[in-house]
């Protein structure tokens, strides 16, 4: 277990870091910045590489609301969830701050919304918050459905991590302008905490509305796909 | 079948939700919007993922037009053109109307073209209907064959999704700016029905040339590679 | 033989039409055009996309200057090479065609240089002609190195298109500012016929230097490391 | 040994080529430069080919720092690292040399900074000496955990060059604004030794920190991960 929280540790850091990090320091900047594209890839690619590195460790979730869609899925016990979560709370946290430091570490620096999640007001686009909901909801949904069927027995090998980090680099494409993604508590957490608007105040919605994605997708694959490993109810799935 | 059903339904309204979505949401976002290479990613990302997911349960066509192809290639029975094609629509429309009401969750939201398809004075760069008519036919030809092609008895395991995807993402660097892209009759259907213009007067040419484009594909497949499986059963294939 | 040259004809169609396509149409749309980033990944994808569709049928080369280093590298027999050169240059004189049809398609199109090579004042950026020279004769060289390389028996199987296209996007982000990047003299062909400006009178260097980099990859591949896999002399290599 | 020095000479020649090549020539081209997204790519790809093509010769470091963490992580004999580092700074000064020669082909070229490294005034963004040295060390330090983890026994054969050439574009999607990104003491070396800025005298920092990073990130793969694979040989791995 302790192996399992120290790749969760790191896969949360390097996903807060690198792609929170894009976005605070090199989706504006002046005339070649990555703008939303390339603030995707990054979010995109901390999966997709810690998935491969650690993967095999921990399951690679670095997301709570990934570690809750399991234990619904039953890929996961629900004893280790707490400590799953814990784990990556703090991670994305110890992310956020040295990011702080080292986005602070110029003359003109102003944290503003330090990468964190908002509707409304704080929506980039200006979403309200049926919008928002909406959002984190069908693409955590997806997200988790994705990443239960990608990771079933049977699935082609050494791919999965390739179609999950992709998947989240796809969700950032579409739903940055909303709710500036989120799909992701700890994420959310981990910035929140050194933003200088209200996005503390909003951070419920990030806890909420991906959670509640996140057993949706799965409730989704176990009905109606799961099954078919075990058609006669005879032999156990896994 | 319920569950090809099932699988065609979430897989095609991924494909509109995340492809027209970024599209619609993030592709001109200011200063740092994802522009058209962004949205072609997107459309992209939405055929390889679902295709990891669920390619394997309802062969991952997510389009009438790959349906077609594949009755006419002989890779699916004929019967189950109108279940995969029926669901594909309502799939498509259910995700154009909830991107719909997420986007129009801000105060100075138009709908516009809503990412819909376009000849003439509906065409993103103005091209005439003959332009629009070969673009999306010879697309849809090319992309069909390198679908049959890639899955094709003998291709190495697990690669399909990421040339399957790319494919559709290098059509849309490509024709975007020709037709915005349809190559899909149930993708255009999905849209259309929200935009403000009048695409749906314009959406006849998104049904006849991606289908006509796609038999033309497999018929190309067919009649100059596939002999090589050799049906008789007599020459080695090679 | 005829389907290694339909595979070469429907390879290099799709190389031309597809990343000169992506440089005509969308590279400098108003606004959200792709650039040189989405023109650079059109061009490797047209070439992943159909190394995995008919690699195995012709080695997919769809480039002179492939096919040249193939024979120098002992890989193919010289008695094939005509066969190929002169199908890939029509395959892509009739790409060009069709995207001169398509392009033309618009009020106000003007070819322009229509994706064509060149150097000094047909050189996007204004390099002389010695730039042009060492930039082609080296980025084709170790085109043709890492496709041996990846393409040699023991490398990982399936990833070698992910490899090769990915080394060809590569080399277009580095090299388009200097002659619009070639290193394959039948796309230089295909469209130099369909520009308006001089480009047809430079199109020596797109052979010349393309084909001699190839030569120098394929020496320098099989003088350093082919011999790995034949030590003792004994063995013969494939 | 000669072949792993001529594999490792070509990699870093090709890493410093490609990635410096593409942020002097195309980053900032009018209207259609690939920008620091497109750079980031650049820097990966070449990482991600060239692994592919020699990876199997010289483990594909193409970096001091990748080297020194290997001879920390027990992969490579110490004896070894020096013939390396010095392969690959002749490598990447080379590569540098033509960089200089083909970017100067123009009328109006400047050398400037030359895509070498800086913190401070030399700073893309203007940040610190400590915010430069953080970054780097960090980013270092998980560039060589990942190496380490998707190179490790029993990780999917075949996928570490696509985890390791976008670990590479990651980084630089983050950490050019803050040093330019080096992560890698050879390629700073190979443009410092061009630039026409105070770069050289900057370049210690980054030896010191890449270097210091590797170590710390091997010794973090080796302390809580690789004791797994049990080295007394008394439990079965995991």
């Amino acid at each position: 277990m302790q192996k399992k929280l120290a790749a969760e540790f790191l896969g949360t850091f390097w996903l807060v870091f690198g792609g929170c990090g894009s976005a605070v320091l090199a989706a504006a900047f002046p005339e070649v910045g990555i703008g939303l594209l390339g603030v995707s890839l990054a979010f995109g690619l901390t999966v997709l590489t810690m998935a491969y590195a650690v993967g095999a460790i921990s399951g690679g979730h670095f997301n709570p609301a990934v570690s809750v869609g399991m234990v619904v899925a039953g890929r996961m016990p629900a004893g280790d969830l707490a400590g799953y979560v814990i784990t990556q709370v703090v991670a994305a946290a110890t992310a956020g701050l040295l990011l702080y430091v080292i986005a602070s570490g110029k003359a003109d620096f102003a944290a503003g919304g330090f990468a964190s999640n908002g509707y409304g007001a704080l929506s980039p686009g200006g979403y309200s918050l049926l919008a928002a909901l909406l959002m984190e909801v069908v693409m955590t949904a997806f997200f988790l459905f994705i990443i239960l069927a990608v990771t079933t027995p049977g699935a082609p090998a050494g791919f999965a991590p390739i179609s999950i980090g992709l998947t989240l680099a796809l969700i950032h494409l579409v739903s940055i302008p909303v709710t500036n993604t989120s799909v992701n508590p700890a994420r959310s957490t981990g910035v929140a905490l050194f933003a200088e608007t209200a996005a503390l105040g909003q951070l419920w919605l990030f806890w909420v509305a991906p959670i509640a994605g996140a057993a949706l997708g799965a409730l989704v694959w176990k009905g109606l796909f799961e099954s078919r490993a075990d058609p006669a109810g005879i032999v156990p799935a896994e």
